[in-house]
């Protein structure tokens, strides 16, 4: 098993999001995040979608993204050469015995509390997604109420651009 | 027109983006951002909409994501009760010319350098909506080779929760 980090540009379309997202339901692929969000031409859109599967199943995704009609551009971003960063807001009850493991591992975490009450802390938290899985499992016993997290956005290192 | 910020908790089966995705599509809202992550239970993922219509087009949203398949929950967050941020990454070209306006910029809106090399520079920003657009603005005149945004995930304030 491998992970693909797949990089797509998209035309700003009714429909594209769909057709993607149904591609993926026939073919069974079993995806780990999607992100979609506008470039600054707000013609296009890129989605980036991480996957683990062989490399047959990479390819396959590939190819098949490909035929997509007002996809423009498909390419398999190299781990190595590769930036990625995922968000997630985090929210856990405050409570005055759990509340300064939770702000210590916020520190630690380079996390920032962004709403605090009574009853509950929520903290913002960027990195990558084993860092946000790695804070996820520090809060689990200090009692989480919510997450909301984006999925993967990647971006090849210097100057390789995935073109429009 | 309103802006709405909806959460969605749906069970993390294959079809269910298709089936959110679709729908938007039949109906024609025009939506302007999606995210979609698993949620602290692998079984539920979490998926964040922002759309701008009127109060009939919203209404209608929720209506209609409340009947589809695998829908848990569908919210309506309200604006001044709602913690949202967004992330991305933003790659520019470096030249000697623009690299002190664009790390000076990036200091100002408190924002992460994490690939530097002597073609480009590679940017890490979090925060709302609009001051990801204000930065992009910013770097704008700068030469912007790339851009790739998550599009916003939300939580309620204090002790609300969208539930499970």
């Amino acid at each position: 098993m491998k992970r693909f980090v797949i990089a797509v540009y998209v035309e700003n379309k009714y429909g594209v999001l769909t057709r993607v997202a149904g591609m993926f339901m026939r073919k069974g692929f079993n995806i780990d995040s999607l992100t979609v969000g506008e470039t600054d031409n707000p013609e296009y859109s890129r989605i980036t979608i991480t996957l683990n599967g062989d490399d047959y199943a990479g390819e396959q995704l590939i190819n098949q993204l490909k035929k997509l009609h007002n996809v423009k551009k498909v390419k398999c971003l190299e781990n190595d050469n590769t930036v990625e960063r995922e968000l997630m807001l985090i929210k856990v009850s405050n409570s005055s015995e759990t509340r300064s493991e939770i702000m210590d591992a916020a520190d630690i975490y380079r996390a920032k509390v962004i709403d605090y009450t009574t009853e509950t802390i929520c903290i913002e938290i960027t990195g990558e997604p084993a860092k946000i899985n790695a804070f996820i499992d520090v809060m689990k016993p200090l009692g989480i109420v919510e997450i909301c997290r984006t999925g993967v956005v990647a971006l090849e290192r210097g100057g390789n651009i995935l073109g429009k």
